[in-house]
């Protein structure tokens, strides 16, 4: 059986990123076989273990055990500065995370790796650095435009329509045949991941999904129509149903994902049923990505005081999505 | 000591009202003693005893001792057709339930009763009916036009800047001036419920707050003025913080009541979180109205199969929120 080869960056320097990653892979979190490889500086790690308390016995290039079967390696990329500064966003700080990123992309497009989980990165740090993406999934959405944000957990599993727009701009996007499009990338994405497949239940964007037209149209006139074309082109899917009830209906069922139609209307509910284990997913992409659900709580970096448990997640989840045949 | 007298509606006929008011005031579920009146018909609720089992030696008018210290009686408005029916809407279950929401609000508002606790009534019902207002809060709203819509429960506590109004709708009403205005509202009517008073969270309207405006300006120009007046004219308030963060920090805390933007990002969370026992509280009126956070649910009528729990903490909850001096 061949292992996948999933990269991992480090993420920002100055964030939990590299203490996350030590702690997933020094602690026993039944992480899967696989080839992993981390993408960030060797200087960067050492000076991390320190003050985690772990030392890994690096070996670049190959040779480190994880707790878990597989091979853990290292691509180093030397931090060019040693002003790298714990706890806050700076210039330095977004260059060295964004070379990690790109890096681990470019091995990721040439077929080298099936899956990338990024570690988190300060939109502010790739801002001072002059980069011009917001973040990773603006970057992987000028690369492969019809990219997905999803969210992903034991307990809900939700798919954005849309992500980082302002309300009124999202409220822009929720068109027929966009939804169509939508629907059938997020379908073909998500094929073979799972035995049986998975149901898509779409939420309504109004209050009780309009009420038969009593609070806003777009239920009528865009949202049903492109689930019942959609359903028609054989995919299983179903609503407008209340945005109040239908995260009560994907709860605790593997096999369910609600369709949100603007970046809080999903976010709000996943934040509060998945905080701890939620991984952020790109789908629609020729490999996976995957991220865990928080950022690089710069309050407590350096502390020794952040959870690995979103990043083994997203470990996870990356290399069970990387079976795809 | 003088009791509060709360007034309880049976709502739709049709519905699980008449059935959760009987398991309520029937079972041990600790309600505090209060000189409780039920608004309906004696013979509905004689016939609804017979499926859930339970007898009450109802004297109307006064006498039944429930579970707890206090009194129950019945204001009863008999029911002119003997034609209606369990477990669907109706033209004579709307006139039935409007009838009994009607008489209870004329006694709270001749200053006869302290609350009202609305059994659940059916829209369509009332539209059958001929009854021109959508429901309970509408009807409330067009007497009192400050009408504030809030839910309620020990893990999370929310009020609605608007409700039933399409997302579009609602959008228009985040104006600084209308803000104001719903703060003080808010504020006033909760100023004597609780020792130590409410600190007020508000929401963002855009993804992460908009982010010093990169996505959405509604944050700069009329959410953040708005909150910063409301705290200079001494309300305890503070925001707009990111919609998918804002739930999680009110979570569990007794004293934080989070100001949703529209239904949806308040009903949401609220529904995931504290789905039994919610309350819907509606508040800026002379006297408290409360009522459970479910509807009629028709397709489980008559079936014996309702949780009063929702009903209970309605009623607590009105009779805590009565104590007002």
């Amino acid at each position: 059986m061949t292992l996948p080869r999933i990269g991992i960056t480090l993420g920002d320097p100055g964030g939990v990123g590299p203490e996350i990653v030590l702690k997933a892979f020094a602690g026993e979190h039944g992480l899967p076989p696989a080839e992993y490889i981390l993408f960030g500086s060797e200087r960067l790690l050492r000076r991390e273990e320190k003050s985690v308390g772990i030392h890994f016995d690096f070996a670049p290039a190959g040779g480190l055990k994880p707790s878990s079967s597989g091979t853990l390696s290292f691509h180093d990329l030397p931090v060019s500065s040693r002003t790298l500064k714990k706890g806050r966003p700076s210039a330095e700080n977004g260059l060295a995370s964004f070379r990690y990123f790109d890096a681990a992309l470019e091995e990721a497009r040439g077929g080298r790796l099936q899956a990338v989980v990024t570690g988190p990165i300060s939109k502010k740090s790739w801002a001072l650095a002059g980069i011009r993406w917001k973040g990773h999934t603006e970057y992987l959405s000028r690369l492969y435009p019809g990219t997905i944000m999803a969210f992903w957990s034991e307990t809900l599993k939700v798919a954005l329509l849309s992500h980082h727009l302002s309300l009124k701009a999202a409220l822009r996007k929720i068109e027929k045949e966009k939804l169509g499009r939508f629907f059938h990338v997020l379908d073909r994405s998500l094929k073979d991941v799972r035995p049986g497949g998975f149901e898509f239940l779409v939420a309504g964007l109004n209050p009780h999904a309009g009420e038969d037209g009593l609070m806003g149209r777009e239920e009528i006139e865009e949202i049903s129509p492109a689930v019942k074309k959609a359903r028609r082109e054989g995919i299983r899917i179903s609503g407008p149903f209340p945005p109040d009830v239908v995260f009560r209906m994907a709860l605790g069922r593997k096999d369910r994902v609600v369709i949100a139609l603007y970046h809080d209307q999903g976010l709000i509910p996943f934040k509060l049923e998945a905080f701890e284990t939620g991984v952020n997913v790109s789908l629609g992409l020729p490999f996976v990505r995957t991220s865990p659900d928080h950022g690089t709580a710069f309050d407590i970096a350096g502390r020794n005081a952040a959870s690995p448990l979103s990043l083994v997640e997203a470990v996870k989840l990356a290399v069970a999505f990387s079976k795809i045949p």
